[in-house]
């Protein structure tokens, strides 16, 4: 295990993959879920960026965390901001396109494009909404897979993922064992700790009682979007760290007020920003889905001990934890590789530094990006 | 400055002060609040416990957190539960009755009987509601110290606060400097962070965002209870730990279930019976205030530097932070200590273990309790 601080040296980025155009995959047969229910065919939206070679060998798999979708990077029609990892994911950047066939899809139960609670239902005509089944991080790898089989990959060369990302590239060097040759966990945990619960519990409280919320059962133009940016506002603070926020914002004003709802403090003008943005970007039923998915994600199970779960794994490992993540903090991740290590695999663990929260592992320094490309080569 | 482990041990508590009953003083002069705004007079409820000496020496001053209130020790009419600080004031406690005699008032825009925006204001018959004064620390210790002036006591013995508690005790011992022998403060800080603005800031959302609110005019009995509860739930979180959490709910399911909104873990049904329970015990618009109270509490001022604001401090101060507490962390509150310590004050410094988070202060350690009991000596 190594301990890597880094400096503030800002990574200069290559160029990006581009112009892309997401791609649908109908799987026209049932998927199971975890939970016994099924539906009867769904559609996964991904994104590929490089080429699949000859062997097809050099796939490398990203999976997104919570609010993340299928778009990581390059720029569709029109957009002025790239994916959401346009900086560590193109030609000559750690994930270099220019080696790898890079997959990017959009998590089952999600609401940018595959099969979730917004999307209609065959049976029914209208949205599944709360008739969607209830979705774990084992079935959004199943769904992944199908995807993969469809592209005729075999190998993953690499499964990439970042907190809840993180949880799906575990569950697959699991469930697929032999597929995976390289893991890449980031800022995550293989079992969700009881203050995550307890937060994500407020958020769904936000929603559910927000008088758009239906039980669940709305327009889509007419959701409970207060419910959802306040889970959203208070989510964020945790993607944070103190440290980070008083750099950013400190108690700086953004104006004077005597009106206790008004914005005064910058953050609370940021915080309120993230809230908006976040209601025009998101389903309220993929929120409660997803936070639930994460909730009851224990690797651990039963025996309170993570080697039950890990005994099969064949997979290279990388497990990087960040100083200042208090939501998935680096113990959680260094014990991750502890229990590896325990079991003989092959499995390493590093430790940044960085003020961003859990937010550094979408962070852009030359020790992370190098360590990255280390591990993928 | 010294940092002392706590043992597990519980403190046994001797006998509490018994049924208490509290008391009302109506100042019917106007207060001015730093604002710049009045109102034209005003009721502050407390409760004493113990007797005023023959020289007035005695009296020990208890400020109360956001969601505490001027009933600390024993037992009203009909009670089963005793005051919130009943543990550490008593006749043989830390706070000792048979010694000493307590003053505890309820903060000035409470909700518990002190005049605050669920008050009526005698120039319109109806509750002020948003039109109240919106109060600072320094507004809360002016309305105190003109209920000392009352109760004929020119000299404190100690002033004692946690949390916003231990803001209103440094308020004291800047404003009046000369009045107050001894200061304790507990989980508190100088300024608030701005992690914390932000999280107040979510709470106040979820507030003025409930179709109760109706910018803050609402009636009694039909207030923003969803928003409060949402806004107390989040809150709580932030007085625990992660560790303390896990300890206590771990991940131990109530129910097994596969709505989303239901409870699940046994965290969630905590946190939801905490939400419910504050709201028949606290008004909206409080809320706002005393979040707005603590958010703009900064003794450093525009200059940076805690030394302007204790430069005329002579009281003996003892500040003691808590390990696991990260809304108010223990570097919060030694830092009072040492720009005290580097103006040449009476000053000390402990820190505690306690998986308890900013709770911690109503802990019951015999370490915590000898420390208190000792600085009061």
């Amino acid at each position: 295990m190594s301990i890597i601080q880094t400096d503030k040296e800002p990574w200069k980025a290559p160029d990006n993959v581009g112009h892309v155009i997401p791609c649908d995959y109908e799987h026209k047969k049932p998927l199971k879920f975890d939970n016994g229910q099924a539906i009867q065919e769904f559609n996964i939206r991904y994104e590929t960026y490089g080429k699949l070679n000859k062997d097809h060998s050099n796939a490398i798999l990203i999976c997104h965390a919570l609010s993340g979708d299928h778009h990581c990077a390059g720029y569709h029609e029109g957009e002025t901001k790239p994916g959401w990892w346009d900086n560590m994911i193109g030609p000559g950047k750690p994930i270099d396109t220019s080696r790898f066939y890079v997959i990017c899809p959009n998590c089952l139960g999600g609401c940018q494009g595959t099969t979730g609670p917004s999307s209609i239902n065959p049976q029914t005509g209208k949205p599944y909404n709360q008739d969607f089944p209830r979705v774990t991080i084992g079935d959004m790898v199943r769904a992944q897979k199908i995807l993969l089989d469809h592209l005729g990959i075999t190998h993953i060369h690499a499964a990439v993922g970042g907190s809840m990302g993180g949880m799906q590239v575990m569950q697959w060097m699991i469930d697929y064992t032999e597929m995976v040759g390289r893991v890449l966990i980031l800022a995550s945990t293989a079992r969700q700790s009881t203050q995550s619960i307890a937060f994500n519990e407020v958020g769904r409280s936000a929603i559910h009682q927000d008088p758009n919320w239906n039980k669940g059962d709305y327009d889509p133009d007419k959701g409970p979007d207060t419910g959802l940016a306040i889970a959203r506002m208070m989510a964020h603070i945790t993607y944070l760290s103190n440290r980070g926020l008083e750099s950013k914002f400190g108690r700086d004003r953004k104006q004077k007020t005597q009106n206790l709802t008004d914005v005064e403090f910058e953050v609370e003008s940021y915080l309120r920003h993230q809230g908006q943005t976040f209601v025009n970007r998101f389903d309220a039923n993929t929120y409660l889905l997803f936070t639930k998915a994460l909730d009851t994600f224990d690797l651990y199970g039963q025996k309170d001990d993570l080697r039950h779960a890990f005994q099969n794994v064949t997979a290279r490992i990388l497990a990087i934890g960040f100083i200042s993540d208090w939501l998935f903090p680096p113990e959680e991740n260094r014990e991750i590789i502890q229990s590896l290590l325990k079991l003989g695999k092959n499995a390493s663990y590093a430790e940044l530094e960085s003020e961003l929260g859990h937010d550094s592992f979408l962070l852009e320094t030359k020790e992370y990006f190098d360590l990255v490309r280390a591990f993928l080569d």
